[in-house]
């Protein structure tokens, strides 16, 4: 048999959100290279027969160098082994997937990318708050809190931060890091609002998720939760449910906690809440 | 047992990109409302048990309200039915759940939303290429090609497409319209390249697949795949596979047809393609 790599997504941590074909190769791998961020109870659904190697790059007490992960994929690959690499979310953003394919081609291994839920789209889910809506964002931005500086990188700047932030989308901030001051600084250096609404959410997806809710201006006293975790911002956090709202966190600003039942939550939304007629076309 | 509806993501189209917790659902279901974008081999999954109902808004004679899709969830889940409201992609993107989950919370129904593959990770996985790259971009940007103008809003004017466009981050546009020439119009008053690298991916993760690579400069003459397709823009489109060009479609711009192996493309991407030493430090 062939060897073969397959660029696999996770999903955002609930094996339920595993992809139908993530689970096939998973059960079919002779090897798996995972990230730190894949959930154990996913691990769990590979063969004891498999090889799994950890190569996390943020947890681990040994740093391991992407050029060694490229190495071990292709020496498993070339070696005749079905190579499962398992990335958290989806492989084609954040995970410098793009590197791996770049090696693999090089060495002419075989290979395929099998897409996940994204992270973003499994806190979203959680939170129950929509990512794009007709009344509050057209569009949607995932970007990273840091930079690329300092990669060895002469060519590339970077997308302007500053024009994706203050350009009215759906925020969504993967890997925030600790340091919200800085980011409220930058938020409010590309013109958005000190009340714009935001949302931390932890570990979405899992027993062990927890929801902040705040503004940009209330965002250096967000408490730190636990990684992995990201930062949504905009009108859309308006719409999430306020039972998403954890462990004592109170909802910061201006609603009083009258108005955070289900029922009525909606009437807080600075956009017309009207009812949704039927002499409305629907627009998808 | 009490009723609910379950606002769930079929991903992009191939059913093995269903998630295990959506096969689930569909299998238990009482009801399904579904979208025309929902693949038939992915409907073929629902019990013969269950009601079926084809909610889309597209291509149907009989054009169905937003208002009568919400009625028609509520009235089956309020008579104790599991429901199912079955969408393309992920839920949260471009699909009105905000206006669904709206509908559902004022009337008490309890609901739950399950993430999916949202098509612009199905439309780069089959086009292997990174959506981001920390050599080409380090945001993503999801926008439509068309503007909520004459939905009756008066107080969102929608994210600014200049800005985003003009960022430098990839940009995918969802439901790009015929009009690539408008597109590349805009594209280029957002400071756009002539030459910036653009994919239209048709009917991605299915066996009608089709991926035609262009320029911005060339897009108004790209040939009109069959719908749903994805316009992708920015410098990642230059590390897609060029075996996914098929039908025909030559790779528009100056690329000689010997370029085109997977063992050399590479050398045209215009941020240097050395290769990753083991002397560098991944930051995923």
């Amino acid at each position: 048999m062939n060897g073969k790599v397959y660029l696999v997504g996770a999903g955002p941590g609930d094996p339920e959100l595993l992809t139908l074909k993530a689970l096939r190769l998973l059960r079919n791998a002779d090897a798996v290279l995972h990230d730190d961020l894949v959930a154990p109870e996913i691990l769990n659904l590979i063969p004891s027969t498999a090889q799994v190697h950890n190569v996390g790059k943020r947890c681990g007490k040994k740093k391991i160098l992407q050029g060694e992960i490229n190495f071990l994929m292709i020496a498993l690959a070339a070696s005749g082994l079905q190579v499962v690499r398992l990335k958290g979310g989806d492989p084609l953003i954040f995970g410098r997937a793009g590197e791996e394919i770049e090696a693999l081609r090089r060495n002419n291994i075989p290979f395929e990318i099998v897409p996940g839920v994204t992270s973003a789209l499994g806190a979203a889910a959680v939170a129950q708050m929509p990512l794009t809506h007709r009344r509050a964002s057209d569009a949607l931005v995932l970007i990273t809190a840091h930079r690329a500086a300092g990669s060895g990188n002469q060519q590339y700047d970077g997308a302007d931060w500053s024009k994706l932030a203050g350009s009215g989308a759906t925020l969504v901030i993967y890997m925030p890091g600790q340091n919200y001051a800085e980011i409220a600084k930058r938020l409010r250096a590309a013109g958005l609002a000190a009340e714009t609404p935001c949302a931390i959410i932890s570990r979405a997806t899992t027993k062990y998720q927890r929801t902040h809710r705040t503004t940009v201006s209330d965002l250096h006293r967000a408490p730190q939760l636990a990684a992995p975790t990201l930062l949504v911002v905009g009108q859309v956090v308006r719409l999430a449910d306020p039972a998403a709202v954890v462990e004592g966190f109170a909802l910061a600003g201006s609603l009083p906690e009258d108005k955070l039942s289900p029922a009525t939550s909606f009437e807080t939304v600075p956009f017309p809440a009207r009812t949704m007629g039927a002499d409305e076309e629907g627009r998808a």
